[in-house]
């Protein structure tokens, strides 16, 4: 079968003949649909984040996938049933702890297998393999846009911790910002304005943009950040209740702290590399606290946040699907599908459609 | 009456002559057994923090208090009844919906007056007024020790939002650490003993030092911050699930994200002053995310704050308040109960024995 895969040493994703795995006892054959690519697979091409699995010359990319069953193997699946996988597996001979408790996702990255991105292969081949217990079935209708499950999940679990975080009292929010306009910021957007009455998205482009086009659709403001700094945005639009960090850098999560209401909470997603920087900490401390404010990092995603992101990929409008999965590739124009440019919002790469046989 | 206050443009608190309060409808009158003096005091009289009620020319100083029911005043409660006030209470024609959920520590402070410490008097005086529903009835044998309840309520809030950050997974934390030796420190660390297997206090003494005495005899380990900085903290003991900030120090406050395990959550409750310094924010950004970790700021404290703390003060043994309240002076002693020094651990002034009618 087909695979897209990085080798070690390339700088570059190619595509290669691999068998078609067999499932395990306890183990599922999907053949695969779509795959996303997002920013973790720049960064795992770019040697930045992830790593090879310890006997293999390459990884198999991918991790935002959805296929269907064509070899349930004795579990409760069945053949035809629309899957999308989740991405931690268990380190050989590592702990588990964290799996028993259904909670990988709150496992240190260092002790789990990330499909796709470290120590284990990805979705991106014409079939895949995974336990049961990893697969989520979605419905048939989702079959096209599934491999969004996965991004959207991520949001629904740093949105859960965020919430959680000011469960402790009468929480009321109202407004909500997202720094970055790329393709999970503006997920996550379309996501917020389903509870917030009042919804930004924080982005660095000149009009007329995509995206600035999709947030305005989605009845959110644009912020420029080139204009209106983050820790200015109160004064601009108003103090936010919600920010959902989706930049990476790292100046918008300290910042965030001056941007938020009292009581406000950011959460942070961005996985930046190390950078020093100058802050007013004591300005920044006691605002926190003068405020009862809260910052939140959150990593991956478990089971329930798939469930939850199915739920939410279901209420999107069409049209934003439409707009915001700019280009569908398949594995002949790989060089095409891995180029980052201003007119992608989201791509993904194409291996069987839902109904080919 | 004997009032100790602070008059517009004075350096320091003197003893005042006031007529005694007239309960309003709805309010109690109060003798006063005892008042704490904390951090916040001292930033009052520094003319750091607080401010004057608008028509005086000077400030009952006191938040910590603790006394007797003399005049119920048709309320439901009874005459020799103990309380404990709470600190806050709405403007003069300012906002009520906090208080009106009874989540008036939630409020921004500028919407509040803070008895004791800005624009509203405090408890610092033989008697004292207050709406029933600002005092909560404790039992008489914490008469003595009662002025400590509002310090425990300002932890017991802290440590809530702290573990309602957590909520959202299955968190099993073991090890905690409190930055700072202060009372406050002291109180919450003895309290963390209470549910943490294994717990830490910073400070920067040398022994011999009464704080590192009682930090032993807790059960807990004195780490040195002159010689293990925050952010090595895990290398030196172990990664801290929980940390609880009370130096007012900020870099303390960045740093702890460092020290902090994975899952963790560190409470601020310092308040500095303005202070830039340089960060790895790119670090520490990361650190955040991928080992899902938070920062809770929180101030003040609730109704429900107070109540759990007079659990938390009636289960403290009796050698810890013994060796934590070092000095108890009356109002001819103002000069020594102000003065802060490193023999002095909690001070408080008494106005009203008990048994005293």
């Amino acid at each position: 079968m087909h695979a897209v895969a990085l080798k070690r040493g390339a700088s570059a994703p190619e595509v290669i003949d691999k068998p078609r795995p067999d499932p395990d006892s306890g183990e599922v054959l999907v053949r695969t649909l779509r795959v996303g690519i997002d920013g973790t697979d720049y960064e795992v091409i770019a040697g930045h984040h992830g790593g090879f699995p310890a006997d293999d010359d390459h990884l198999v990319l991918g991790h935002e996938a959805v296929g269907v069953v064509v070899d349930p193997n004795d579990t409760a699946f069945k053949e035809g049933d629309v899957v999308v996988p989740t991405v931690r597996r268990p380190l050989p001979d590592g702990p588990t702890e964290y799996f028993e408790r259904g909670e990988p996702d709150m496992a240190p990255p260092e002790d789990v297998v990330e499909r796709g991105i470290t120590g284990g292969h990805g979705f991106m081949s014409d079939y895949f393999t995974s336990p049961a217990e990893f697969l989520l079935p979605i419905p048939d209708d989702l079959a096209e846009w599934g491999f969004l499950v996965e991004p959207i999940s991520i949001a629904e679990k740093a949105v859960e911790h965020a919430y959680a975080s000011r469960s402790a009292f009468d929480w009321q929010p109202e407004s909500a910002l997202v720094l970055g306009n790329g393709s999970l910021g503006l997920l996550t957007l379309a996501m917020l304005g389903q509870s917030f009455e009042r919804t930004y998205c924080l982005g660095r482009r000149d009009r007329p943009d995509p995206t600035i086009d999709i947030i305005e659709e989605l009845g959110a403001t644009y912020v420029d950040s080139r204009e209106t700094p983050v820790s200015e945005i109160p004064d601009v639009y108003e103090p936010m209740d919600f920010i959902f960090e989706a930049t990476g850098y790292p100046k918008h999560a300290f910042e965030s702290i001056e941007a938020l209401a009292p009581n406000g909470v950011a959460a942070l997603l961005g996985v930046p590399d190390s950078w020093p920087f100058e802050i007013d900490g004591g300005k920044l401390h006691r605002e926190l606290v003068m405020h009862n404010k809260a910052l939140v990092g959150s990593v991956n995603s478990g089971y329930r946040h798939f469930e939850a992101a199915t739920e939410t990929l279901s209420s999107l409008p069409d049209w934003l699907l439409d707009d915001l999965v700019t280009d569908i590739y398949d594995t002949s124009n790989l060089a095409d599908a891995f180029a980052d440019d201003e007119t992608t919002i989201k791509a993904a790469v194409k291996f069987y459609d839902h109904e080919e046989r």
